[in-house]
């Protein structure tokens, strides 16, 4: 152990316990692996949810390769310390936000793409690899890695895994949960497991794999990840169309299932939100003001034929549609897209939900979230990954004020119980988190949620990994 | 209770602690839903595995409602025996089969599609409705269901999510899993929990839809399914191509892949096979003769674009390549295909074996199964979906023998040993069922095996459900 680690664990720990714990962690990993230094902790103890848990956990412990997380779920049983499991840090759920009491065990570190196989189309990746990373190195190989959360830029592929995260191009590419074949994890006692296959069918035992994912690092420590790579899409047209109200581009959408369009990306902004991204970018299509914005792409060997449906089909609601097969155009329209929630946090404070509905409430639902807005007095922004009904509605707080207000928490809860009043979930992507908790009880029946919390104890009797999250 | 149904059930059990048992079931059940009656209970015993276990269950029951379906598991708990869950009895593995000491539940009369939405994408149905049946509902509303086992005319959805089956349409449509939004369960205790959701996305809770699709009923019993539709491709293209050798259309597959092309079916049969079908059926294409056939399928708004990239790169190494976008010579061709299976049959007794390997290694796979086959001097037929490294071996016996000979079996084991050398499966998607139970020790690491065993016990402490089976 080097003297500056040591001399951290020993600078956080005043405590003759807590420099023990702290000890036990910095002597079971390599040296420069673990810190205690509180101004280490505090740059890794958050996430982008913006909930602050009460006090400073006893350390950080930077994973560099599987026998360091074993070493920290080893110690931290024996020293009875709860570890909390972070990559990034850009969940929206406050799942890797850690308080008093516990260990951080930051697993950004392991970040190396093992394998990329173009034969077989898939690829072996540590939890550490930043997920447009992994799509960058799958196009550069004539393939593409589709799950796309807005975050993907920033965001790991095990915090995506962790979440089962969403993004642009679910309606067509499905969730990462169907582009995960199998799984490297490290069980709390610190034994490691390996889930799936190399093989896109199989069904030899239960499904391990579809239990991780989504499990919020609740239940085992992803040490290593088998995702499916698919052929890039031989063409991709997008389309740009601008509507007067946020029903009739709701009802748009389900016209375009209705003719049998299979969008890969169907996002939809509403004005307020159009607006704001406009005075970041200073662009804008000066046809479209004050229109809320619908973003189409069609891909594949039919993009064409596909997006010459879905335009005719847009048109009859739409404004203006404007249609464009060039990648910069395509690439400046996403960017759009991306930009809006930097633009909402210039702002204010935000407060992002995540709901998903059945997709033929989903007018309905977008209805009666902005007047939850208008009766509560909060302004409400929202933006639609729209074809999979998956609304996030953004709470934005004008930043004069002390802390997030008791009206911005009060709206929040009724868009919950909106969602659960029109056979939907209170997250469709961004996971349970802390922040959720009170309401999947709400959402789950309590025999569901009781085998919920059997399996958690099945695979996590001792409660050691992040505790108070996802359940 | 009927005295129909008394006599019967005093008829099967001389002794008198299994009459006590079997009476138990038949006063917890409506008249008319349990037999005892020796005949009726072979006529419920065994799937299409052809494997027969030892002994008679006591009866069998069957379930119109899950109030019956609860009744029944609560008396085997009370009465402490184990229940074997059976759909359509078509499983291939010995899921289904049942022996002495057991009960079984028939859920094939839970048959309603309870509903289909179009606006949501999405049907309700019960575990017994036939799966073409599904499909058909659901094209005649202009949608359809595409997971398609070879024998989704005969077998049940229950039966299709309980083995998460495979089938024709899996490279570009997913497994059953991606079909299946949500299940209700009852659990062996007899509790009925609600899984997943109407929704495309959602993430509240672990995927427990994934943790019971696939699990051949031994975790619990599937009574309802909230499953997802998808539109009907606007217009579909088959190619039937011809080669000289095996290999020649293994690597006509990999080129597909390498042109991007993502095939709706692409189903491989070996020449002996098609003499096969073609004895059967009586046709066959003259130009074709001792030739291996491929089966691929384009579909959606670009199949016709798809399809000239497929017919260019299947030209370089077929003999002959027919191209179609006529629907009735491609349902010919599919018929063809799935005549397979009866075709051998015909030949004599069939054990049907199922791997999957990564795809760069099916064509040695395929090679190897047919050296397998010659150094046993046993009979192999192979088959495949051959996009998803799926292989079918299928090894015939001469009907004259008294039993499947110790060379057929051996050749088996051999064919598991080498999927499991060439990184794949013992199972694509038929299941483990009692007959590759061996197997999945081999396939599994033992960390990864034990907790498969603990998650069973943790839903089924007793061990009441389908006993001896998957794990």
């Amino acid at each position: 152990m080097s003297r500056t680690v040591r001399a951290a664990a020993e600078r956080a720990a005043p405590s003759g316990e807590a420099a023990t714990v702290a000890e036990a962690f910095a002597v079971a990993l390599p040296v420069g692996r673990w810190s205690s230094d509180p101004a280490v902790v505090d740059g890794h103890r958050l996430d982008r949810s913006g909930w602050v848990p009460v006090g400073r956990p006893l350390g950080v412990a930077f994973a560099r390769d599987v026998a360091d997380v074993q070493a920290v779920l080893r110690v931290a049983e024996t020293q009875q310390v709860t570890v909390t499991v972070r990559g990034a840090g850009t969940g929206l759920a406050g799942g890797a936000a850690a308080g008093a009491g516990t260990v951080v065990l930051d697993v950004s570190g392991l970040n190396r793409i093992r394998e990329l196989s173009v034969d077989d189309a898939l690829a072996v990746v540590e939890p550490g690899v930043i997920t447009a990373d992994l799509d960058a190195a799958a196009r550069a190989a004539g393939l593409s890695y589709p799950p796309d959360p807005a975050s993907a830029a920033i965001s790991t592929i095990g915090g995506n895994i962790a979440t089962n995260a969403g993004g642009l191009r679910c309606a067509k590419y499905g969730v990462t949960r169907e582009s995960v074949l199998g799984l490297d994890v490290v069980l709390p006692s610190g034994e490691v497991i390996h889930t799936g296959r190399r093989t896109v069918k199989g069904v030899a035992g239960y499904d391990l794999t579809g239990l991780f994912v989504g499990s919020e690092g609740t239940l085992g420590v992803i040490v290593g990840a088998t995702v499916r790579l698919r052929p890039l899409p031989r063409a991709t047209v997008t389309l740009a169309a601008f509507f007067d109200t946020l029903p009739a581009a709701v009802d748009a959408v389900t016209a375009l299932a209705a003719a049998g369009v299979v969008p890969a990306v169907a996002e939809l902004l509403d004005a307020r939100t159009v607006a704001a991204v406009n005075a970041l970018t200073g662009g804008g299509d000066p046809a479209a003001s004050e229109a809320v914005f619908l973003l189409v792409q069609t891909d594949g060997f039919g993009a064409d034929a596909e997006a010459d449906v879905a335009q005719a089909v847009l048109a009859e609601q739409a404004r203006l549609v404007r249609r464009s097969s060039d990648a910069a155009t395509a690439q400046a329209l996403l960017e759009a897209r991306r930009a809006a929630l930097p633009a909402l946090e210039r702002l204010g404070r935000v407060l992002i939900e995540d709901i998903a509905v059945p997709r033929s409430r989903l007018a309905e639902a977008a209805r009666r979230v902005t007047e939850i807005g208008a009766a509560a007095g909060v302004d409400i922004y929202t933006l639609a990954h729209v074809a999979d009904g998956n609304l996030h509605p953004i709470i934005v707080v004008d930043p004069a004020e002390p802390e997030i207000p008791p009206r911005a928490w009060a709206a929040a809860e009724q868009i919950f119980a909106l969602a659960l009043e029109l056979g939907g979930t209170v997250t469709g992507e961004h996971g349970v988190g802390v922040l959720k908790r009170r309401w999947l009880a709400a959402e789950l029946d309590p025999a569901t949620h009781d085998l919920q919390r059997r399996l958690r104890s099945t695979l996590d009797p001792a409660g050691t990994l992040t505790p108070g999250r996802a359940l």
